[in-house]
């Protein structure tokens, strides 16, 4: 039953964009073969597991759990390979004008004005590039605007010029030169297009079921370069994987003892000994509570003006937790479109977004009309009072750095409106490991961001679709930091760990509790020096200054693969994405988020010789 | 007994230095008034305590330890403060041309170029300014290098000028203006020396007794704002700072059964059953051991070139792995002045600090001719090993990446010479939580920035001078979680904690090794948080790319005190200094060094309301 469990995943992904004008070969059959390959590898695995005996260990769970969110995250990737589509296009503009260009990842020497100008046109448009008429216009534009003059040259001399120097041979693409281009993009200028590549594929695919919502996809909004279907795919991953953790929470951690103190002991269910039937009858519970909010959250998205495509979408990776966009811009793209309806659909996020990242036994309690249960809850209580009392702070100091407006004449009230949306909205979106964005929080004051990166740690609450640490553990460390510190001084006082008023008589709770904040901690300092020894400094540029932000930058992308939050400050910040990391560190971050999503031990216990060995 | 342990402190600072050319009669003044106080505070103390009863429980003794390093430190701050000592002027000019400097912390607008000449001569001249000729050849010098031409205005123009603005009045002093300025410095065009407060006096009194090295005071070498006498007070608290520690080890840690792991079993003594004796026995013998380090180390130094006041100032650094220098270049003075001798004197500093980071009872072993006791105890073994496997690394990188050489053309060899000498230097000096410096590590790559940040966690051995979480430690929290992932997938297999082959028997000693670790993150976490939200970022100068320091130089700031290793990165980095954090965020590095030098729990428990209630 359990091996069946990760095939049905890719299964689900056949659908294509028909609300698209053009049908996007490419990705549909794609879609067809990874289906086809998911269904072989069905076969091969129930043949080999068709004597197995029904019963599970301990040892035999956490192995079929491993590897079989291993398997469904290689199928998954498999849609993105075969489907042909880029993440990114081959030369790289950083921010500042000053720092010179990348092509494939290596720097080049410095562009003049001109050539900056007719690059970065080509750069924003993406793998599908400009007609001759709309770049000659852009090039002007951007030559004036830097220069203050008419350009010198016009952008035929200058694109043939750069087409002569080594590193930009093949990667400058003039009309009719690629016989293999779509019709559609067969007449424009462009730069090569980079297709994804396997750790590319990983990185997507395990982002998505593991409700990350870190990408590596520079540019969601070219059809050409990245297929609607794949895209719906994308998102749909994050259901699947949040529908995952939904239900192992129940078979895997419902099980432990102190799963039991993490999940409440009443889970409800029809008898109280029967713990097969009972876990079953939870499990579809959950389930069914958890596709009817995505299905309450599409609708009140698509009233909101969204269309279908991008309100499944978004339910997906709200509830979720995921963040995976289909824009660029994240969320915040519905405020620039329509700055109403926009604040609308950020408040609507904001709370699916904290519904997704509370207990689901509480929220099924709500849904029966138990509302004080939720409210009586102390994991719950302390989880909303952290998401006030932050949002408070970093809209005081937001307010008092000037982050939330660019014009200083804006009223205080305006002022206080635009604090309240944007920090409440990163606040839980970071809280809950959710991911969306709305403003630019790597241009916040360093308190601000420096909290935000705190609250990576702490995630929803036990028994959420949320990852992090979880807030119940963050209580319960707390409570056990204070009770040795007195028995430092008290050795023969002998008070049990309370929570809530009863106190918790599992004594393995306390070692499980460190044990799991222990091995956060080393998975996060061994994570950060990898990535800051294997990954070259190019990846941040070229000078000195942006070397500096590695250290910092570092953290902060372990810290949110890690917790699977998704974007992080700097060069992953919100703006920002994967694309531009080396394929080991796309990998080392694949598994940060593996280990991070199934709580640390059922990955790393695949790492022990000892494991496989012993019986 | 243990109430007059801090009294005898203070005493040893009457020594004025008799080897300088003018009787320095502020430092000598303040020292003798600051005797005067250390006497009334020990009678004071004596009256109160002299009918108490001689049996210390663990909850006094904790309180006692707490307390009276406490007081402690305060005493040591007065001579710094009542001796009018100066740790900066008021002027901070940046590395950058481009930054405006600050005056008293605050940025003020930028200056052109013969104001900026003018001021820059008189901050690198120091609180003892100077003579108008040579102040005018220094402002044509810098004037010429700055704008390859002759300057427009002559200085005194420029010096007038200047002095009219708000901000620089009363900071730009002229010859004679000032009547309370000594007689050698009253001709002299000087800048404002800014006295040290009590929060610069607590600071560097608390880094000394700590042995952490980080200083507030920018500048070491001018005898008129810091005279001598002051200066070996400085670091003859490092002395006693270390000499307490090695006592307070053997009172205090050798009791607890956790203590008992952490530092071998086999104390030597007269008698094996009375406590009492024994452990005055060992507390006598370990302090002549380091008294007797100290006299070798001083001979060794003096030999080498060093004169006696240099050389007994930096033994009492080495020993107690402080880290205060009598000179701004750290020990990299040396080198400066003399590179052979130089050479010589940090490979002598090198061993020597090895030492001071080993564990005492094994020292006694290696003088007793048991040598391979020394060699054969594991925790020596890893300490070892971290040193000579992150040398390797660090010198592979540096080589990679041409950190420790200024000429491309310099021999394979020369640079692996100096690789060789600079990282093994800086490797041992911060895991040991030494913090000399003889090489400019905030220029290195970002792997060896980064090691050596988590290098500060390591720590010498337990048993030594030596701060961070110590070596031993670290074996066992690995140890730990290694046993427990074991645990995770068989629950039932109990497996006991081995160090060195023999089992640990003592229950609550993973406990304790987990408590630890999750106390230091959290005070780092939190001390992290305070000091990005209460430091103002004109701290870091005024730009935003510099802002974007704060995160991490902040960090470093933090795990510099609390492991009491002395410099971090960036604006603390190895030729900085803490003088221009505020005083707020300095009691707060305060506290944490006190924190992280008696070992987290004598101090938290004093902040803990119930600690004083309960009976």
């Amino acid at each position: 039953m359990v091996f069946s469990l990760p095939w049905a995943w890719p299964q689900l992904g056949h659908r294509t964009g028909e609300n698209f004008q053009q049908f996007e070969t490419n990705g549909f059959l794609g879609l067809i073969y990874s289906i086809l390959l998911s269904i072989i590898c069905w076969a091969i695995f129930w043949r080999i597991g068709r004597h197995a005996q029904g019963d599970l260990y301990r040892r035999e769970a956490m192995a079929v759990v491993g590897l079989s969110w291993l398997v469904a995250t290689i199928l998954g990737a498999m849609p993105y390979v075969l489907s042909g589509s880029s993440n990114k296009i081959a030369v790289r503009m950083f921010d500042s004008y000053q720092l010179p260009p990348q092509v494939y990842g290596h720097p080049v020497s410095p562009l003049n004005d001109e050539q900056y100008a007719l690059v970065h046109s080509l750069v924003s448009a993406g793998a599908r590039g400009l007609p001759p008429a709309k770049l000659a216009e852009q090039y002007d534009a951007k030559v004036r605007l830097l220069t203050k003059e008419a350009p010198d040259a016009d952008f035929q001399a200058v694109f043939d010029g750069l087409t002569e120097l080594p590193s930009w041979r093949g990667v400058l693409i003039a009309p009719g030169e690629d016989p293999y281009s779509p019709l559609d993009r067969a007449d424009n200028y462009r730069i090569r297009a980079v297709p994804m590549n396997f750790a590319d594929a990983i990185f997507e695919s395990q982002s998505g079921f593991s409700t990350t919502g870190a990408t590596v996809i520079a540019n969601l909004e070219d059809p050409i370069s990245l297929p609607h279907c794949i895209l719906f795919w994308r998102s749909s991953t994050h259901f699947l994987g949040g529908l995952g953790i939904i239900v192992l929470f129940v078979v895997i951690l419902g099980q432990g003892s102190a799963g039991k103190a993490l999940m409440r002991n009443e889970i409800p269910g029809p008898s109280k000994d029967g713990s097969h039937s009972r876990m079953q009858h939870t499990a579809w519970m959950f389930a069914s509570l958890y596709c009817g909010l995505n299905i309450v959250l599409t609708g009140l998205l698509w009233l909101l003006g969204m269309n279908f495509f991008d309100a499944v979408c978004h339910a997906f990776g709200t509830l979720a937790t995921g963040g995976f966009s289909t824009y660029n811009a994240s969320l915040g793209h519905f405020y620039q479109v329509n700055p109403v309806s926009g604040a609308w659909i950020e408040y609507v996020v904001i709370v699916f977004m904290v519904l997704a990242g509370s207990n689901f036994t509480l929220l099924y309690f709500l849904m029966t009309g138990h509302a004080s249960r939720l409210i009586g809850d102390i994991e719950w209580r302390y989880y909303m009072g952290i998401i006030i009392g932050v949002t408070i702070c970093v809209m005081l100091f937001g307010m008092v750095y000037d982050d939330f407006i660019v014009d200083p004449n804006t009223s205080a009230i305006t002022e206080a409106q635009l604090a309240l949306r944007n920090g409440l909205f990163q606040v839980v979106s970071v809280m809950t490991t959710t991911g969306y964005g709305t403003h630019d929080f790597d241009q916040w004051n360093s308190f601000g961001r420096g909290v935000l990166f705190l609250l990576m740690f702490v995630g929803g609450c036990a028994g959420s679709t949320g990852g992090g640490l979880k807030v119940i553990r963050h209580i319960l460390f707390h409570k056990i930091l204070f009770l040795q510190l007195e028995k430092s001084y008290h050795p023969s006082v002998v008070r049990p760990l309370r929570l809530g008023g009863k106190p918790v008589d599992d004594p393995d709770l306390q070692t499980n509790i460190l044990i799991y904040f222990s091995l956060i901690l080393v998975l996060f300092v061994f994570g950060w020096l990898a990535i800051v020894t294997l990954e070259p400094d190019a990846t941040w540029g070229a000078t000195d200054e942006h070397i500096e932000h590695k250290l910092i930058d570092s953290a902060t992308a372990v810290a949110a693969t890690l917790n699977n939050v998704g974007p992080g400050l700097g060069i992953i910040g919100a703006t920002q994405n994967y694309a531009n990391f080396s394929w080991w560190t796309k990998l080392l971050f694949t598994a940060l988020m593996m280990i991070g999503r199934l709580e640390i031990f059922a990955v790393l216990v695949l790492l022990m010789p000892r494991f496989w060995r012993s019986r």
